[in-house]
């Protein structure tokens, strides 16, 4: 199958180009590669050294011999765009090439700005691509379990039906989504939802847990094929702060009480639902939703696994609270359906001991690359 | 009360700043003149000649000796925005400046585009700038009855209480608009939910049906405040181009069967809408939505009455029917609530058969400026 994996020198995109070239696929990857730039920007950096897009790609093909090629370029210019789907003809289109982070989104309103500009019309333009040159390629859009927020009901997996007043109708669900960030991902689901109806559109939206785990399979294979790990309060997940902190001996900080619920999912699953959603494409007309995640935590019993674990390799981290630049509520209801992935029959990794302490030993190799006073840098929401 | 109208060339945004005007406000037009661009555009025009804005408005000053003045500029362009609330200090932003034709917004993706942009990046630009410069500003702000499509169930008033394997949640109401257009509304609603929450923005979402109607108490004042009548296939509505068809001797052309019912109100509410919305602003951190619309009627409906009264007159016009080019019900199930407007006593002007004929004889003394050929010119959905 040929696939494009717009995104695909990211932290998901990389090791899922890597994963789908390695089952066989064609894989091209798109991307502008502004990752390395907002770096530049953030004064930020990943714990791990990240080869240039060419070299990598160019060692991905000496060590597997699998196919693999690349095109620089963004989607919001759609000149590239149809250049990239006349030359490839598609088969699918996973769609990772968005801003991604929320606290980034919140920096400035010339960040709010960028991102739902970047986001929402790059897509646009995707889905118009698709339209104009490859009606039959199928869409694997990436969404967020963020996208949600914290209803007091179940979360169901992407649609509700609602039975008011002695009627019934099936909705998309709806969201409460909690950064400009995330509201991109609702409005990406409107427009993409809409082209399905009208168009005939195949999609699969993806919302996807938080993202964790250093290897995957094929990144394995060569230090040069190593992933980013980011641990700044934008780009940083709260597992990753914590597993950084415990690296380095620093306390562990929880925003507030800490008992924000999320789903988690590790980067090697992350691929290989990708790798599942291209092998069981979309019908026509189809905008799929699946919640792609596999356990649920709260930060604070993140915070304490790690510690634990820490502990056990003769580190002593102590947890405290520091004040949450977010808003969001700190207790909630939380109880999201994710039965698409195990109908797919995902046998799921889990967050094991044994993953935090191979994170924790990785990251002490890289240490003297962290730059401390990121780890705690998000912007406050309320400014 | 300082009042910013945003679109305030504009058929709803004319009318309305000459009505807060003249209920002793002190009123500011804000806009791009871009509407008057689209006409070159779409080789289009306007059934009543209109002027200038600049002479417009200094008619008004001198026949109502009322507070009126006027910026040409962008909302997407943040430096004049914020010199707009710095220069105006304003306590309420009416929001009309967007791209407001589903039929435009489905031309081509350069026109989805470009509405995606200014409609969801400019709304985006004045709830940062009301949270930068006038915190305690209250935003009202132009949606659409378009953006609830047309659900199985009855339509609340923007929110909708969802009971979910025995538990409650409030929800915003969930939309499945029909355009790109339309969509732009979703996602600014979305947004402005979000901005209300984090900082406590007071804003009041209204969903406007079908607007109709020639003129205004105000508009009557002077041949010079004549609004504009729009009866093309990109921006005219239906009820406009059968009052035009009717008065200039062809068939009333109806999309399919007509069966789609629609909220409707006349220019007259609209303007009295928003000067009640401004003297009942919102709280802070309140999204209060209001489903602006006073009747309902099936397009079959309008174009029988339209025939009616016109056959009253003399005509004889014929009601055929043409292929719908939108992907939309026919035939479905419509029951709107509309209980904000009655709770502020608005006492509503209805479509009689007067208000039809009166249109008709506007109408046909400027029938020479009619270009039949746009009568139709709706791009198709589906392409």
């Amino acid at each position: 199958m040929k696939i494009i994996v717009a995104g695909g020198d990211g932290f998901c995109g990389w090791p899922t180009a890597l994963y789908l070239s390695k089952q066989g696929h064609d894989v091209v990857i798109v991307d502008n590669l502004v990752r390395r730039v907002i770096d530049g920007e953030l004064k930020a950096n990943s714990v791990f050294p990240i080869q240039e897009l060419s070299e990598r790609v160019h060692i991905w093909q000496q060590v597997s011999g699998c196919g693999l090629s690349y095109e620089v370029g963004d989607v919001n210019d759609y000149d590239f765009l149809a250049h990239i789907f006349q030359t490839h003809r598609p088969h699918a289109f996973v769609h990772y090439a968005e801003q991604r982070s929320a606290p980034y989104s919140m920096i400035s309103r010339k960040h709010a700005v960028y991102t739902q500009k970047n986001n929402v019309l790059g897509t646009l333009n995707v889905i118009y691509a698709i339209h104009e040159f490859a009606p039959d390629c199928h869409l694997i859009k990436l969404g967020s379990m963020g996208e949600y927020g914290s209803p007091n009901i179940d979360i169901e997996e992407g649609y509700l039906n609602v039975t008011h007043n002695g009627r019934s109708e099936r909705f998309l669900y709806p969201k409460t989504p909690m950064s400009f960030y995330h509201l991109t991902k609702v409005h990406d689901s409107h427009n993409i939802h809409f082209a399905a109806k009208i168009w005939g559109l195949r999609a699969t939206d993806l919302n996807q847990g938080v993202v964790y785990g250093i290897h995957t399979d094929e990144t394995r294979l060569d230090r040069g094929l190593l992933n980013r790990l980011d641990y700044d309060g934008i780009y940083g997940t709260a597992l990753n702060r914590f597993i950084i902190q415990a690296a380095i001996g620093e306390s562990i900080s929880v925003y507030g009480k800490g008992g924000q619920s999320r789903g988690f999912i590790h980067i090697m699953d992350t691929v290989r639902c990708i790798g599942l959603a291209a092998e069981h494409p979309a019908e026509p007309g189809e905008m799929r939703v699946v919640n792609q995640f596999t356990e649920s935590f709260s930060v604070l019993e993140l915070a304490e696994k790690v510690a634990r674990v820490a502990e056990g390799m003769g580190l002593s981290p102590k947890v405290n609270h520091v004040p949450n630049p977010r808003v969001e509520k700190e207790a909630h209801y939380f109880n999201a359906k994710n039965t698409q992935l195990s109908d797919w029959g995902l046998d799921a990794h889990l967050l094991t001991d044994d993953v935090i302490a191979e994170a924790i030993e990785e990251v002490q190799h890289y240490k003297d690359r962290i730059i401390t006073e990121q780890l705690l840098n998000s912007p406050d929401w309320r400014k």
